[in-house]
């Protein structure tokens, strides 16, 4: 286990040198030439083709399509996109885990909804316990400690938890080909950024570590904090409110407000991912939107417009409408984990 | 006036260039040493001693405060702090003009609160108008258009703009030595980010040419916002209501909530950056937290305990109780503003 997260540090190693080319490529022209396939685990095809072409064309300077470097923005949302979200997502998962961990210092919950509805493993009464039930258990687990507390808390839980079917880190069920295409955007001179509507205080502990992302370039939801000074150190305490869902619109104006400026290309999986696709393409000059479709049971999961997470429909319609690409996993993905061969 | 947004132009890209010995420096040992004065406007002493002293210590491999690059975040207030904020907050300069440029269009402003106030120029009839009479202005002139169409108002504004005292677009207002710092901290491995009480789209559309801090880097107060299709082209359009005052307390979950570090350095100058340098120094481990006084009434402004705008009071307490750096700018800058001798 811990070598395959080895593995995944030295990808971030080696993007990292491989920003090298872009910095001193002025003095050694021929050095970015001089790269052997950035993407490896992507199949020959027009989606790997609609990739390299429109890197090629923003970096070409000179050419009708060049973007400078600092306007090269790419936002990726991060479940489905980056790593798996069935059968369920992520920290969907944490939620439930940590109720059951907590469930023994709170013997009344087995009388209560949400909380039986989660000892029972009973997804239809958590269902029905709607949005109120889901803001109780978000205070459970995700308030009442500070946000340091709940760093470890996060943390903690990802190294000992297991992906019910691959048997695995879920931090390491996050796909190949796309930390090849992170590496290969930040290679050719862009910024990559997480744009999720998973918590994002959830995502921070180990986007670094594992994407190559560092906690300022995270966005995500977000509740709502109070400072505080606690025997004379100061704290960032966890409230049971929603500030910020950072999911459909709220990933345009998320990006507005924290970035402040337009993406040139972005990468998503369902229908919450739309309307950031629509912010960063659907504004002239070149542009790519991506969509990951996912098409492969075998290797990972099959589901588009009926799925309970991850639904991809009205993105679907508008992928085909606005010429976005649409990467078919199945087709397109020559690896889709790190771990398979 | 060209000339000096040059200069600003030139010192920034001089900074970028100055980030070459920190990735080259492993290859060439002697070259961070081969590096002149690095703050030429700072006098000699304990202040500037104490700016010096920081960075070798975090910067020292192996030595015991040593921070990794990507740890090394420093984060700056704006008013006060980069540039000038007497007479007047430079954003409210910006809302009083735009009231009286929209008079015209409004006859009903002459015997209606507030802007009556704004237009007869009446700051105490102004100030008893509160809060609420704050929010109608905010209203009218920074919401009810988009964002773009908001940057360009603030940008257009600002190139015409001139200070009541110095006679000179608000953009030359800024410290000499409050640049060089950036630059030199940016040349030692450091992120630098504003944190500030102004409105966050107000700022972003000249920081990177003024600072060299891209709109990424920019945190500050907003208001809500609505993304929408207009005419097939999506827009963020601004609501006239608050979203978030990155000030005081703000300001210290602000940095948790964007950036997603706590920083290491924090340079502010009133009560509003309390918590921020609380959130910054009071953590452990080798930490710089500076406020700039305002002492010096020939040059720029001297205020502090009793202003109206930047009111520097318990933080300046804060500084003695906590051994914060304070820099006294009458006697630690050589130079205040980047067109004077």
């Amino acid at each position: 286990m811990k070598s395959a997260a080895c593995d995944i540090d030295r990808r971030v190693l080696l993007s990292s040198l491989a920003v090298l080319p872009v910095l001193l490529g002025p003095l050694f022209p021929g050095l970015a030439q001089a790269q052997a396939d950035a993407l490896p685990s992507w199949n020959e095809g027009p989606t790997k083709s609609a990739i390299l072409d429109f890197v090629a064309r923003v970096t070409a300077q000179g050419g009708p399509g060049y973007v400078e470097p600092a306007q090269r923005i790419a936002v990726f949302d991060n479940d489905g996109t980056l790593w798996a979200e069935q059968p369920m997502y992520v920290q969907l998962a944490f939620v439930l885990d940590r109720v059951n961990a907590l469930a023994p210092l709170n013997p009344s919950w087995k009388n209560k909804q949400p909380f039986k509805a989660v000892l029972d493993g009973d997804m239809r009464a958590l269902a029905a316990s709607g949005e109120q039930g889901l803001m109780q258990l978000v205070a459970i687990t995700h308030a009442g400690m500070t946000s340091d507390e709940f760093a470890k808390v996060a943390s903690d839980w990802l190294t000992t938890a297991r992906h019910p079917r691959f048997k695995r880190p879920y931090t390491e069920l996050v796909y190949q080909p796309m930390l090849e295409l992170l590496t290969y955007l930040r290679a050719n001179g862009f910024k990559t950024f997480i744009v999720s509507g998973g918590g994002v205080e959830f995502m921070r502990p180990w986007t670094e570590k594992v994407y190559g992302i560092p906690p300022e370039q995270v966005l995500g939801s977000s509740i709502k904090t109070r400072f505080q000074m606690r025997d004379g150190r100061p704290v960032i305490f966890r409230l049971p409110q929603i500030n910020f869902i950072d999911d459909r619109a709220g990933k345009a104006m998320g990006i507005n407000q924290q970035i402040g400026r337009r993406p040139i290309a972005a990468f998503g999986n369902s229908d919450g991912d739309l309307e950031m696709l629509q912010w960063t393409t659907m504004s002239g000059g070149v542009r790519l939107g991506l969509i990951v479709h996912h098409t492969d049971a075998e290797r990972e999961f099959a589901y588009d417009r009926q799925a309970h997470f991850g639904k991809l429909d009205k993105a679907l319609d508008a992928a085909a409408l606005n010429k976005w690409t649409v990467a078919d996993m199945k087709r397109d993905w020559k690896k889709v984990f790190p771990f398979q061969d």
